[in-house]
């Protein structure tokens, strides 16, 4: 791996991120199988592109470890169940190992009754969404995943009390010859992360993106905090995330409104982050040959339907994924000199040998 | 019930609507008991407000059924089924009928499962998607309701080619003492149904509602059939159009894409609409009240907070719903002159007295 003097990020393989991840949070208390687990769920969604959820994120699950805010040995249990659906206490457990066990359980009820719905309490950040909802993908089954996002940068419509998060949902739906459709979308016009990538980068917003407690523009991603993110679709944003924060947050009895805690600003409070997870399994619902047809079929209309001036391409939601996935499993994952910096300060932290 | 002169539309009860709506089912060949069930579940579109989905729809429905594209007598069954989820086929019945089946089977399953899925094909247009969330609140459950449009007027992201319909979600989520939180919305801008209404009033439409296909404002309704429906929220309402599709649709092999007919041009062609109904059922998941409680303090949050400029409230999704379905229920049924005019040429046609 070589480190190019201002040329783009550096390539790291993937390998070296996922062994890098695993001996930080071992340090930081996990048990070593664990750690090894939580590591490659974490690169997950470095491979799916989604980069601000990925190893970004590894300083920051390790400081809450540390700082008592996350347990670092939670015994992750169901607390009711049926054979269509549980209610999964994560026991403040790092997220990635909590919908690990959320979805393998979600797979396993679907299984046999074709459908199954898992709601999760006492979780934290897992990443990207659509990592949780291409869980299901390998069983032939669609997975659909919601979550209470783990700060409220949004307000209700009209209104300008945080209350809202950017609550996301994901969708992943097989296909047979096509890649599988994949959406991933936060309720807001643009996710917080890319407000954060906007303020390191020392960029201005689009209009659009925020707004001031004023109700106007806010285009200095350096003034964040005082501003409100503009829900996706003006009211149906804020609707979309009030409906998914009932079913990931309140539902479950995770924190929903006023009790989500700012995970950016709180390292010692237990979160209590809610999630949701629904497994469909293509084999109850007429087959899963046909089901695949189908999808392929749908995929090759919109992707050759005529277009409008100014697109060169009509696009399917997932349809890039897998070379991605390919690409980066192959070349490494790009590590700007921010996020190496912040690696390697954590490496300092807990005694590692930096990346 | 008086006829005012230019004083805005006659309110009309709706024991007197439901009763000229089933007596028009019955002479368009349906069994009196399905008549007056469907009456009954017709008019609940306008008792929540939902115009254009309730009343105003019968005249096409009975001329579907009199041109034999709807099936008066059907025969509706399940094609697959485990404890948690059932394919239902609507055997090209009237959708209200098929999906009173669907959600009535969605609420015996959730009892037992504490969550149900149930997948519909061969349906045809229901009403207001709100109608069938809902239809789970007196059994304490959460109702989620998706449908496939029964006309195209989108297309994917950056196309042309009209593959997509409004695709609507609905959700309903029970609370204690505050109204239950009711969500229906299209995933488009604006539904096809105000497109139609504005031009049935010779109205000008804002830009953002539809586009000409060289991606220009198209605000003359009168040429909507040139123009697509914006997808809410751009890329975002496109993405779940699409998943809401593959999940309405695809996976009952019920229509998506290409094969979805244009039920306003089309009256003898099945249509196999697809819909589908999640149930989830409180007492399942940690408690009835519990429940209930949180919602009614989330609520109270929305509501009370702080507003931006020019907001006199801030609103929770159906708050008003209860109580306009009161004021209905005791003043009727607001009927316009056009309205009332293809009511009574319905009369005509079907040899009734007219309203």
């Amino acid at each position: 791996m070589s480190r190019a003097q201002d040329s783009g990020p550096d390539l790291v393989p993937v390998a070296d991120l996922t062994a890098f991840a695993a001996r930080a949070l071992a340090r930081a208390g996990l048990p070593d199988d664990d750690a090894a687990r939580a590591a490659e769920l974490i690169l997950r969604s470095d491979l799916a592109g989604a980069d601000g959820h990925g190893i970004f994120r590894l300083p920051q699950y390790v400081r809450r470890l540390r700082a008592g805010g996350m347990n670092a040995t939670p015994r992750i249990g169901t607390v009711s169940e049926t054979s269509a659906m549980a209610v999964v206490d994560g026991d403040n457990g790092l997220g990635h190992l909590v919908m690990d066990h959320a979805t393998r359980l979600a797979a396993e009820k679907a299984r046999v009754s074709g459908a199954a719905w898992i709601g999760i309490r006492g979780s934290n950040h897992a990443g990207a969404a659509s990592v949780w909802a291409a869980a299901m993908l390998p069983h032939d089954m669609i997975g659909l995943y919601l979550a209470v996002g783990s700060a409220n940068h949004m307000a209700p419509w009209g209104g300008t009390d945080l209350l809202l998060s950017t609550n996301p949902i994901a969708v992943a739906v097989p296909a047979g010859e096509e890649p599988p459709i994949v959406v991933d979308m936060a309720t807001t016009v643009a996710a917080y992360g890319k407000v954060k990538i906007a303020a390191q980068r020392g960029e201005t917003m689009p209009e659009g993106w925020m707004i001031d407690r004023q109700g106007q523009p806010l285009t200095d991603p350096t003034r964040s905090a005082e501003g409100l993110l503009v829900p996706a679709g003006g009211y149906k944003g804020y609707a979309l995330a009030l409906i998914f924060g009932l079913l990931a947050g309140t539902l479950n009895d995770a924190a929903f409104g006023q009790d989500v805690i700012d995970f950016n600003n709180d390292d010692v409070s237990a979160t209590n982050t809610g999630q949701a997870v629904l497994a469909l399994s293509l084999s109850r619902f007429g087959g899963v040959d046909g089901f695949k047809r189908r999808v392929d079929l749908v995929v090759r209309q919109i992707r050759h339907s005529a277009r409008l001036p100014g697109f060169d391409q009509v696009r399917v939601p997932g349809e890039n994924r897998t070379a991605l996935h390919e690409t980066r499993m192959r070349d490494g994952i790009p590590i700007g000199s921010e996020l190496r910096a912040s690696l390697d300060a954590l490496a300092r932290a807990v005694g590692l040998q930096p990346l």
